[in-house]
């Protein structure tokens, strides 16, 4: 590389240094036009130095590569807490500026860019959605390269670089997403270049990969699937010269994979794709030493390198000499502007980084085509006598649209090695099994261009999904519920992500995360209780209410309702819970559209409190399960005790309990009293932890007359019905809830109380002898 | 090996292999002395048969390993779902009847043993807390090499074999665990030898590891610093004398490396611990095809082989071919008693891999040596004046623990990289943290011998203490609050062993798994809205009450006197949820004792409510940050009207507001009534999501004019306070709910909620022109 080339190059990235280290300490002052005072430095100081020089390096040389090579590129920032850098990159290439225009590229618009950071109403410290060309957080460690990999499927023409960072990589997520290689197609995706910044330190310890001796090192590399190159050194010219010419090579290599794989139609054997080790200090060109100890090139480079400049006029003479240090002079002219030298390197438009639309996949997102429901509803022509398997039910819709979106290829599912356990089988009639590797004829749908992605890593599937979302496509992530808590964490970034994307007008709403939690807690029978947890749906509603949906809907038609409304829908976290096993189909495809729509409502059919604005008592119920148990009690109800009136109430989308203060779907009181009453007992059958309808409908008017059954963590490999006997939300429980609450049944009453005791313990003995639910379950249908 | 050892270790695993299969398909007739019937057939069939074989196998050998070594074993079964399979062995070395008298070694024990499997009222399909021999269920897959891990930490005569599932190989948090050897001591941990088993196939894909080229394979796993033994092959011959070699030349291996590390005193470098990689066909010497489809080496044979056994006659007969394969007849006597030449291998007493008393580790555990908390205590003259971190207060008390354990080494503290930045600093004066890499002269506190554990990743903290607790010993997981969502999943499965682990008269009780949360969602000055998340609490609270205890410590001596109890404690997870940063000292040793041990009490002297049976209002609250808001909240009170009786009340121990028989912990209602009052106003400031109180105290008398206020998803990077004032928990809306609800207050009132209105606008102006707090807040002391 020419050395005027380099010479351009590293005045960039002082101009990048300089502006990282100027957001983390000037208040005002910012061009160093003057000697530098007490008052030019914020009152507190926040935030990350150590990584911010090695980004900044990598921004600069992926600008060059940008603009010589002009290809799309996309670059996940995984240590995304050295948020300045990636600040100050966007604000020299124009980016920031387009983005919000106030803060314009000249000395004022300088200034508060520097003012705005880590200040209270300014912008977060870390890479956030507010900082143009990012789709990832960075916050929480983890993710970037799953993330990356989720840029790069169906994005043939993309190159996604993903900056590691070397604490990160010491976690399990990224640990497993080494392997994602295994599942990306040279012909149908795009490439991701992972470059694993090893600068040594964490936050108080060595980074344990820089450690690993060097020849082990490249075995772990070579042995994720990767060819590594080396890139080494603290001297900025031999570094970018070394990082230049691996980057080269590395998209040289990417370039003849894609069209080795383009030409023979991805016949040949998976490649090993590139990948940089780039080693450079931590804290690079910051103090040497402060107070003694040494700084650059060890963990106490990690936050803010000089932490008493405002008190301690030596810290401050430090500061000044470091920001000194990058002759500002020499990369900005007298306004603040970046000078010609320092944008050489950058490209323009939409090639920015700053500026892709992949990091704002919204702009790019097509709606879904999706057929018509009546195309996969089952006929009811009687409720509660025909069985369905929903998810089964659900496939047909699903793989119809994985077979519309063949050429658009913008519809993923994800899933650990169940989507076909899980009932979604159909699925492998429109596309394949993503899968690179080697095949036996004992394979089943296996494709290196199949769009459904398995892996036995809850944290692949949603790192991918993210990623793909993120960058304006949609999915579905089908998952065991119970272990859907393996990626809690995630779920948390990603709906503070798109709470905070919301507010941002120049973001675009993107497609919803779309979870089906379908082998649930009520059903494990061949797991029991380690596979039994249906408190995801508890964590999720923590969240912001802007942003979070959950639904239960209760046969195969509604399932449909509501993954139609999901697969549409924008900006959300979708939840829907819904069984695989048969189960009874209770509304026609009409009726479960209105039910639907309106989220919870009377099944009128299936009470006798016809005409009656109150009832005797209110049997309610959410999830599939809790359904079937309701409306086999409202039978024993209308057998055993005819006059009573039931009204049987089911809720689809759990938000409605909420009230509409707190939750955009949440109702309104007038609405939730004519469902429930005011005063009336209401028995709750609910899918789940039963004090989560509680803390959701504690301030209704009824509460205090709201008895609430659901999992209360009784459990272990047995039957169905036993199931719900071991966690009292059975029929015969529930009728005699019903009993004790409603103050005016009779002796006879005391007597129905007996009898429904009687069957439980029917039921217990029947299970010890035989080892399956008795007849009057096994074989119940709705007798009305 | 001699042939005849081979023929037995084949007889061994052949009844092994039978046991299983008879597990998942018989009634009765265990010994098929008649020809088999529909009859003797379980109506339901439930359990996993493709792994079974394989552990069936590894224990079989580990057998002979520890009889002829005669060394102390544990095994951690990765595939834990293939329970028939431990149960079998167990059974067979008669642990299994040790455990359950009643499960004879003879026919009828084995009629039982098949009957109870994953039969309602029976035993899980899974290893499972029942299960003799087992620290690690294996449901959840990916955590079974960090638990082998934590039991070897400070076994040094332990040798722990691990077998790791080639599903569970995906996972992220088992990718990680791959790194655990770089944390092992040579001189004072034992050794783990991790078994790969690659059986090809999950539940419906090929596993991703068995498909590597074999180059790229080794490099992995030679990356992960092992030395790989390969194991490969379907003929049983073959590979009963490879693997019995490979486990010897493993074992010599491990012999040696502790041998010289032990004699140089772990001068030397990290030695490449040895590891086998297994590969054999799933579900082998089972059904080969089934109605035509190839069963045995693929996926098909994941759970049960023959699924029609009871309506299909050639199903009947394939079983009935498939367990006389095994030539029962030769393997078990007239009575049902295994013969002699099966249990050649077997070793006695405790050596059995089912009677090891480090898998019932309550067993060993001695009570962990706390020094009395006057060692420690902060002195409090008058509350609310000096300020201590309460982290660092309790860092000294864990480093006299780690201090006093030196010899017995049986304590740890774990966490991802922050026991410093978590000011737990002072442990690092009694001990190092664990490293067997690499060193420079600029690292700190690294040592091989290291009783502190750093990793960046929560899921390795977490795996490891579980496995060095659930083998007897003591420790401490200090996490960042948001971040230990990470290991939601995780938690819950060990919350789920202890509930079932207590129940089970056998099992000796193991010390708690305790949590300390300490950068909580209130002070991430530096991280901003991705590290904002209280919702652990919620998470456990969902979970078994036996178990679970959450304690919110408000200061200093508080933190201490929860500490304690949390580490004498045992069979609970304790989260401690306390602050790192300066805290006011509120009360001093005694009164924190006193408080501690009510677990919530009335703070008198910071109330106006003296004498009362019932004050105007209460102001209740749970953590550091609500309790200072709420004091400064009673000050401004008792400033602006005297008159009024305020009470307030702190809760330390969370489960004290649920009903009695909702948790152990629970207050009767007349306490409850007595502290919040049956019918006045309660203000709560509460730590985390403020509907997690309602959820916890709906059921109380008071429960409508109880309003709280918490954490609701509004943060940034900004100053302490604002961080409050967003969330509306600050003391000027303390006051402001006060005012609203106290039903008599008067004009003045009026001005008080003016005023405090004031206040907050005269915030959002401080902060946007200086950046930091108001000093009135900044400076605030208790005035009285």
């Amino acid at each position: 590389m020419a050395k005027d080339h380099i010479s351009a190059l590293d005045a960039h990235w002082r101009a990048a240094n300089y502006l990282a280290a100027g957001q983390l300490y000037l208040l005002a002052n910012p061009l160093l036009t003057e000697p530098l005072q007490p008052r030019h430095i914020k009152p507190r100081l926040l935030g990350h130095w150590g990584t911010s020089p090695g980004l900044n390096l990598i921004h600069t040389h992926l600008n060059r590569l940008i603009k010589e090579r002009d290809r799309d590129t996309l670059c996940v920032w995984g240590p995304g807490h050295g948020g300045p850098a990636v600040l100050a990159n966007s604000w020299l290439e124009g980016s920031y500026t387009r983005t919000y225009p106030d803060v314009t590229r000249d000395a004022a618009g300088m200034e508060r860019l520097f003012r705005q950071f880590s200040f209270p109403g300014g912008v977060p410290s870390h890479v956030a959605p507010e900082t143009p060309g990012s789709i990832h957080e960075g916050g929480e460690l983890g993710y970037s390269l799953a993330h990356a990999y989720g840029a790069a499927f169906d994005n043939p023409d993309l190159l996604v670089a993903c900056v590691v960072g070397d604490g990160e990589a010491e976690t399990g997520p990224l640990a497993a997403s080494w392997h994602s290689s295994r599942f990306l197609d040279p012909v149908h995706d795009g490439a991701v270049l992972p470059i694993l910044h090893l600068n040594g330190y964490k936050i108080a310890n060595p980074a344990l990969l820089s450690r690993i001796p060097e020849a082990e090192f490249d075995a772990l590399l070579r042995g994720y699937g990767h060819e590594p190159l080396h890139v080494t050194g603290d001297d900025p010219r031999t570094v970018h010269r070394d990082l230049a010419a691996a980057l080269d090579r590395a998209v040289d290599r990417v370039t003849a994979i894609q069209r080795e794989a383009r030409s023979t139609g991805g016949r040949g054997s998976r490649p090993a794709w590139p990948m940089i080790v780039l080693r450079t200090p931590k804290g690079w060109t910051g103090p040497a030493h402060v107070d003694g100890e040494p700084v650059e090139g060890t963990w106490r480079a990690h936050q803010v390198p000089l932490a008493g400049v405002r008190e301690n006029p030596e810290h401050l003479r430090q500061l000044e000499a470091w920001l000194r240090s990058y002759r500002p002079e020499e990369l900005f002219d007298a306004e603040g502007r970046p000078t010609p030298k320092v944008l050489a390197c950058v490209p323009a438009g939409d090639r920015r980084l700053g500026a892709t639309p992949h990091a704002n996949g919204g702009l790019l997102t097509r709606t879904l085509p999706l057929r018509p429901l009546e195309d996969f509803a089952v006929a009811v022509d009687k409720p509660g006598t025909a069985l369905h398997e929903p998810a089964r039910v659900l496939g047909q819709l699903l793989a119809k649209v994985m077979a519309d979106t063949a050429e658009r290829r913008d519809f993923r599912v994800v899933g650990p090695d169940e989507t076909d356990s899980n009932r979604l089988g159909a699925l492998f009639t429109a596309t394949g099994k993503a899968w690179q590797s080697a095949t036996l004829p004992t394979d089943e749908h296996l494709a290196t261009d199949g769009r459904v992605l398995e892996v036995l890593s809850e944290h692949l599937c949603q790192g991918w999904l993210e990623g793909y979302l993120l960058t304006g496509r949609h999915g579905l992530f089908s998952c065991y519920e119970a272990f859907v808590h393996i990626v809690d964490s995630m779920v948390n970034q990603h709906i503070k992500w798109l709470r905070t994307a919301r507010e941002l007008t120049w973001r675009a709403p993107v497609p919803s995360l779309n979870y089906l939690l379908t082998s649930h807690v009520w059903r494990q029978d061949h797991n029991g209780f380690s596979h039994q947890d249906p408190g995801f749906v508890d964590h999720v509603l923590n969240k912001s209410p802007e942003v979070v949906r959950v639904y239960l809907p209760p046969d195969a038609n509604t399932l449909l309702c509501v993954a139609e409304h999901a697969l549409l829908s924008r900006d959300h976290v979708n939840v829907i819970v819904a069984g695989k096993q048969p189960c009874f189909d209770w509304l026609n495809l009409d009726a479960a559209r209105a039910h639907c729509a309106r989220g919870a409502g009377v099944w009128e059919w299936a009470g006798t409190d016809e005409g009656l604005r109150d009832p005797d008592v209110v049997l309610a119920c959410a999830g599939d399960v809790p359904t079937l148990e309701v409306l086999a009690a409202a039978a024993l109800l209308r057998e055993h005790r005819p006059e009573l009136a039931v009204r049987v109430v089911n809720v689809v989308d759990l938000a409605r309990l909420l009230p509409r203060e707190e939750h955009p779907h949440g109702m309104a009181d007038f609405e939730y009293d004519a469902l429930f009453t005011r005063d009336k007992p209401v028995i709750f059958a609910y899918h789940g932890y039963p004090w989560l309808i509680h803390r959701l409908a504690y301030r209704r008017a009824g509460h205090s007359r709201l008895h609430v059954r659901g999992y209360k963590e009784a459990g272990t490999t047995t039957t169905p019905f036993d199931m719900v006997v071991r966690n009292d939300l059975d029929r015969y429980r529930l009728v005699m809830d019903v009993v004790d609450r409603v103050p005016d049944l009779s002796v006879r009453a005391t007597a129905l109380r007996q009898l429904m005791a009687d069957q439980r313990s029917r039921h217990h003995a029947w299970i010890r002898e035989h080892g399956t639910d008795m007849p009057e379950v096994a074989d119940w249908s709705w007798p009305y």
